[in-house]
């Protein structure tokens, strides 16, 4: 049984970080497409669809020459917008070579795409987490590649009660008993947040703290499905900073799908203490790192068990927002088959 | 072109050995579906559906905790007849979490499985040859996958005019000029027998049985397709052993679908002479690990040959029992298939 | 999507090369079937259907016995029309025991093989280019396999004006502004010639004639797509060569598909010049199987960029060649389907 797509094309997705794209060319799997990713110049990101208007072959394979792209195979050129404006072999342009431009926005660490109808990109807007911008943080981050579906993935991010099972010697103690979720939904997004009852921090977090490991703090957990793209949350520890907040911990995970059982996966993760500590960082970064591949590892098994079917299962309480964001991935297919708004290729 | 499983569900099929399943969690998958094995603390053998009732994790990626199978992911928690018995994150446990258990019989050194449709399991029993349990016998064995359809392997079982040309410095000189097959049929089972005119032995009989090569012998084979799930056979050499029997070699292979074109393949042999050698079994295992080896190599370059068909040529007088076997197992399908008894998934 | 198979049958195709076919067996897959390669005793080339009638094992894993072919299963016996003549585990062969037997040519260095309807090779014929038998030539060449339907690479080769960006440090400089093709068609052949302005030679062309490197000459290409089974074509230099001619390089390109984007390629070279001298030809060879990969690179990347579909894309003047080779490919499949002379398999 091979699956059906079950993501939405009108919806920004993120193509990738704004440290990788830049002058050289980058070809990558989005909504079931190829583009290429490159920079202008003028620093703008340019995303093409990665197929020659001539013989099919990569553009992702040839050079850029200025702004423009030549393609490896006859040297035919494209613009920014995907117009082919020079065939070497010949004096005049064919009317109508041209291949697909997307849309696309810049927020660092984020380049947003837009794959869905041209002309709706409007409709909707990528969302930019405060703590990445903002001062008082700071940041770091990965990505990776997980081969499952995309909603697999929220589903596992929208509830923390495996982390005891999955990374048992790094899970934080308190989540072996955790009180219920409250769970927030509005049209197109899902909330969820728990305070658990004071209680010890594990030894990675008391490390990258430097809070004591024998004493009980106050500490809550928060997520929230933004859309199909994107994914964010936090964990706070009620003790002090040395600014004088309470200890916050926030990370997004952006989910592209690359097929129905292929996700592209850029995390990107941020403190509100220490943060001109790199050695704060090195300390946490691999603990993330972890996190991504032990998640990887079972969902990868999850999709494997699968065998192509999209099958549910029994669910629980626990799978309350998890639920709440396939609904919203649901309506918003309907509705974008309903509106037969596919971008015709 | 995808080949239709041609198994039927309906039939006792040998899962794994009695030496391998333990106290660790083995995945196998048999007649399509994955299946998780373990032995409960009181010796009993357990048979679960490998896939969490919750999201599908493999449960062979858990553990045990007592008789219990802890899911890796959330930590559901299973017992022996598959019921979900605990989930963490809240106090009850969902109505209807459960998954699919399956019958299981151990007669050592093997351990059956029934997959077909519940509570028609006492229709048919589980066959244990008489060598494996009555005194003087010695047996070795072994196991591997063999990238073909059962029935392909089945077919091979039921005709040694292949040896000479597969096996030809091992096989017997006598199976050079074979007289004609005697063959006996019932309604769900096929044996063939013929007995040679009195000829040499192969080096390696020789060798194992310490009997002259330079000497003629009376040899005899014969071979029983017991189920789809069994073949078993002899070969014996007219003059005695020690115990004043003449020598007798037995073997069975258990052929268990994995799918259309893999079978997993157990074979055990036994010797009724110089059963208290072990130097004897180790002169004569590596003998059968190349049989088993060859007969691979040439069964999967018939399946990729195939092209998927289920394509049955030009048949001989040599093929009349594996005809028949391939007669019995459509009888077992038909039946199967029109009294609609496959389980529900 | 997987693409439909668009090679006519009905059609000579070169099989493989008098070289490598000889008393060894050689399996080769030719339009989507399973041909096994020998030669017998008299030194007639011997094609036929790899796969024993009886049990489909592949006839290429068996042996030569004169010129008989055994398979190496039950050791059923062919000759060389393909029919049974042994079968060792009885008397008699059963009534229509036979392979496919597949007619030949031979006229090295190729060997022709026609897959077609029985009866029809007689309506085309193998083409043999002149220079592969007069005197006054030396030729080498080499074989691979390109992961692309053998149309694209007819419309590569049908067009140099990819040569300076698939080979931009070999391809003739003269390239760089080509003169419009003058392209000829018949019904079923298509030839395309361009004289350039007087230019400079490539480093390596005047490392091969000893022409030098900075002055012009005349320099002419062309080629011609003789059949869905082979292209030839040609480059001349006009200075003359020891002998008085002008030097002249021939070549040509075997494609046989194997399946639908998949294509077993054979390509030999030839040159007028300096003929008794094989350091020439050791100069020349690598950048041959330089081409031949890069070559190879693309397609592979054009094909896999595909996704199954046959996608056309803008075509532009340099094109004419290879879509005029399309449309003589697609006459011929249309004849050949509404014809139904299929070899019934």
């Amino acid at each position: 049984v091979s699956p059906e797509a079950n993501y939405p094309l009108g919806c920004w997705y993120i193509a990738g970080t704004s440290d990788e794209v830049g002058r050289q060319l980058i070809r990558r799997r989005l909504l079931d497409r190829d583009v290429v990713l490159f920079r202008q110049a003028s620093g703008a990101v340019v995303a093409l669809e990665d197929r020659c208007a001539h013989r099919s072959f990569p553009l992702s394979h040839g050079r850029l020459e200025g702004d423009l792209l030549v393609c490896g195979y006859h040297g035919f050129t494209y613009d920014a917008a995907g117009s082919c404006v020079r065939v070497p072999s010949q004096d005049h342009v064919p009317y109508g070579a041209r291949v697909d431009a997307f849309e696309v926005r810049e927020q660092p660490p984020f380049v947003w795409i837009w794959l869905g109808a041209p002309g709706e990109s409007g409709r909707r807007a990528p969302y930019h987490p405060s703590w990445l911008h903002e001062e008082g943080w700071t940041s770091w981050g990965g990505q990776g590649h997980i081969d499952a579906n995309h909603l697999l993935i929220h589903e596992d991010l929208l509830d923390l009660t495996a982390a005891p099972f999955v990374y048992p010697e790094i899970a934080p103690p308190v989540l072996l008993s955790p009180p219920p979720l409250e769970v927030e939904v509005t049209e197109t997004s899902v909330s969820y947040h728990r305070t658990f009852p004071s209680g010890r921090l594990s030894g990675w977090q008391a490390g990258a703290t430097g809070l004591a490991e024998d004493q009980d703090y106050e500490q809550s957990e928060s997520g929230t499905f933004v859309s199909p793209a994107l994914w964010v949350g936090g964990w706070e520890v009620g003790a002090p900073t040395e600014h004088g907040d309470v200890h916050r911990l926030a990370w997004a995970y952006a989910l592209t799908p690359a097929g129905p059982t292929s996700t592209h996966v850029i995390w990107i993760a941020a403190r509100n203490w220490a943060t001109a500590q790199p050695a704060i960082t090195e300390y946490m970064a691999p603990r993330f790192e972890e996190f991504f591949r032990r998640r990887k590892s079972v969902l990868e098994a999850v999709q494997a068990n699968l065998d192509g079917s999209d099958r549910r299962g029994v669910s629980v309480s626990a799978d309350a927002a998890g639920l709440r964001a396939r609904e919203i991935v649901a309506t918003m297919l309907a509705q974008e088959r309903g509106r037969a708004v596919l971008r015709p290729r």
